[in-house]
């Protein structure tokens, strides 16, 4: 069987991919009174005397909604709320399967970000977080901008701030490998989308200072007179400071980093050979990268990640998200904030030891059940530092927790003890 | 350990009372690329093309919304909707545990009818049905309509139907025990909330002629001057045709058959001895009935049945919801329309054979094992019959599925053969 049909077959065979299990089964009258009416009064009035109780009682604390509306699933763009729902399906499997988290698929009939925002507050009661996905720029950044703002429950856009943890994870090592500091590389980044935009800032969280971010129409700039809109205006805020004009080539010349999340073959050999040397390139184009990776090799790239499992150094979003919102979710989290962010990010890193970073290994793999935990802890414990955690939680318990609750094979048989929290 | 208690620890133990469980879970690499990228793209891709196929590749089908905004929550009136989450969750579990049915709660933080039919209708790519639960009338009766014709899945309010099904099942037997007709009784229901309308227009459909109902301020006719909404308007167009004033008291002199759906108390012995000869009580108020069965037995009823499990004839929706979501979502309804909820109500009557039938007996107990799968192939048929259902499945093998899907005790060692569908 072709991929095509292998993966038909499995998705029809058991009618998609999740399902909704009762942790307390009613098999007769006794379990009805409990779970059910009369006995379940009595949880309903401690949560209207304290609505914080609803995280002791109910679902809630572990749940989180895979908010999409299919405007920008996968590769495949606009294809509506509908056909996004294996998509979001899946996400929820990933939810459960990497760290224990419930999550579950809410694909919104609509376009229109007032109403996203609008019915993802309505649905606040149910869920402890939202993790929305697959949803266009710019309307992603006005969404994920109200949400945060407007609900008391974390709020994360992983297309933005996963792939963003995930890449600085990566280059954290890769910077280590080739001797640099995040304070004194240049990085261009190619693709203004959600993704693009979301590492940039986290690199200027970091203290990267000099940072180009190029688009089709090529560097953006303060005031370039064409193609902005409000991110971009953003973006040359905090970018390209010395409003350096010009195409990819122009101004990649003498760059350390290349941050690719464009289009298949935006990058070539002869570009890369004008960066310093030993060059460090994200070529994360999906299927198919910038650049491949035996082309940026030969050229003199140092790192080459992609986003393919069947390349070195992947960057999957799988290594951030499952993590996180177990983290967030265990300290009943009121939000996901830049230091959580930068916290799962060093988490991820800290996974590969000095011993064992090498070019071709510079970020764990999505399969490392390492992962997971060490971001669930890292996170939680910097949740309790920033204010944002409802209750305390001992980190350690947190990982263990994690171990626990992974379903993923272990390809690592014993857990490293450099799990940096 | 107190019910309380005993309710209060099982749901913190647990954390509440659902999760989301992977049926495809994803422990490596294979699996990754089967259930998620980039094998997804290819369910996502025939859905775009096709968009009924979301029934095949995807939880859609097997998928129920509980939806309320916590406003008429059992007894405890409008706690809201965190506060109603351990309830839509128990429910919830009720479908699963019953009829392998998935559902999913859906607490929405608002009392403006607009914004649920919005809401619900915004979320209808995700859900293959739409059960609403303690909403408080009048609104749900304008969201349940609304709903019904603006979505193209079953939406269903099982406080009105769900109550209305079930009593009528159990009237369908106490009236063969009586030896008497729907179309020549006269009625009295008590109550004008969702439940009660609900009843009389399911009794009104099934051919009664003589109804009155009665509010706090007594029986309802047409012009009444005072206490009157648009749905009492609607009620006093096939109800009390003489236009008959008074309390319930004066009313329900001659009549066959009371309905309580209003408060403990409303019912006396006195009136009772004013009613036909072996009178019929349906006394459900929760959680103490208009009148204790005992009392009414001693003053004359020949039948007597009440919300509680403790006592005879319990009317319990749970004999109805499972195998109505059951039926409707595998043949893919649009709507679950009047001809279905009578074909089980008839299902539900049918399992009470002549010889079981008695005083104590008119109605099948919550955990027959029978009912679901009665009520989810009569559903099926008649949906089939009626023009809803969107591909046709035989009956008797949604009858095989649901027992196999059933996770109640089995009280009853054979299935008998009187199923009727």
């Amino acid at each position: 069987m072709s991929l095509r049909e292998e993966a038909l077959h499995i998705h029809q065979t058991s009618k998609g991919k999740l399902e909704t299990t009762a942790k307390i089964p009613v098999r007769n009258a006794k379990d009805l009174s409990l779970a059910y009416s009369p006995g379940v009064a009595e949880p309903c009035k401690e949560i209207y005397d304290e609505q914080l109780k609803v995280y002791d009682y109910t679902m809630k604390g572990n749940m989180v909604a895979v908010v999409s509306n299919g405007t920008a699933v996968l590769g495949l763009g606009n294809i509506g709320p509908d056909a996004s729902l294996p998509v979001m399906e899946g996400k929820a499997v990933l939810f459960k399967s990497f760290a224990g988290v419930d999550a579950f698929p809410i694909c919104l009939n609509t376009t229109d970000v007032e109403e996203v925002v609008r019915t993802v507050k309505l649905l606040e009661p149910t869920f402890g977080g939202i993790n929305l996905e697959d949803i266009a720029a710019p309307s992603c950044f006005a969404i994920e901008e109200r949400l945060k703002k407007e609900t008391s429950i974390p709020v994360f856009h992983d297309d933005q701030h996963g792939t963003a943890i995930v890449t600085v994870a990566a280059l954290i090592n890769a910077l280590k490998l080739t001797n640099r500091n995040l304070s004194s590389i240049k990085v261009v980044a190619n693709g203004a989308g959600a993704a693009g935009i979301a590492i940039i800032k986290l690199l200027h969280r970091y203290g990267v200072r000099d940072i180009i971010m190029c688009d089709s129409k090529g560097a953006i700039y303060e005031g370039r007179p064409y193609g902005m809109n409000g991110i971009k205006e953003e973006v040359s805020n905090y970018t390209n400071v010395n409003k350096v004009e010009g195409g990819l080539e122009a101004v990649l010349e003498g760059a350390d980093v290349f941050i690719g999340v464009s289009v298949e073959g935006a990058l070539t050999r002869s570009m890369i050979q004008t960066m310093k040397k030993d060059p460090i390139i994200f070529a994360m184009a999906n299927p198919n990268p910038e650049i491949m990776p035996h082309e940026a090799m030969e050229a003199g790239a140092k790192v080459v990640g992609t986003g393919r499992s069947d390349f070195p150094n992947q960057v999957n979003n799988v290594l951030a998200f499952p993590g996180i919102f177990r983290g967030a979710l265990d300290v009943r989290a009121t939000h996901i904030n830049e230091r959580m962010k930068m916290a799962a990010a060093e988490a991820i890193a800290s996974l590969v030891s000095e011993e064992e970073r090498s070019s071709e290994y510079v970020i764990p793999s999505p399969f490392d059940p390492r992962v997971a935990p060490a971001v669930a802890g890292a996170v939680a414990k910097t949740a309790m530092e920033t204010g944002v955690a409802r209750i305390e939680v001992d980190p350690e318990e947190i990982i263990t927790k994690t171990r626990q609750l992974s379903m993923i094979d272990s390809e690592v048989s014993e857990v490293s003890d450099n799990v940096k929290i």
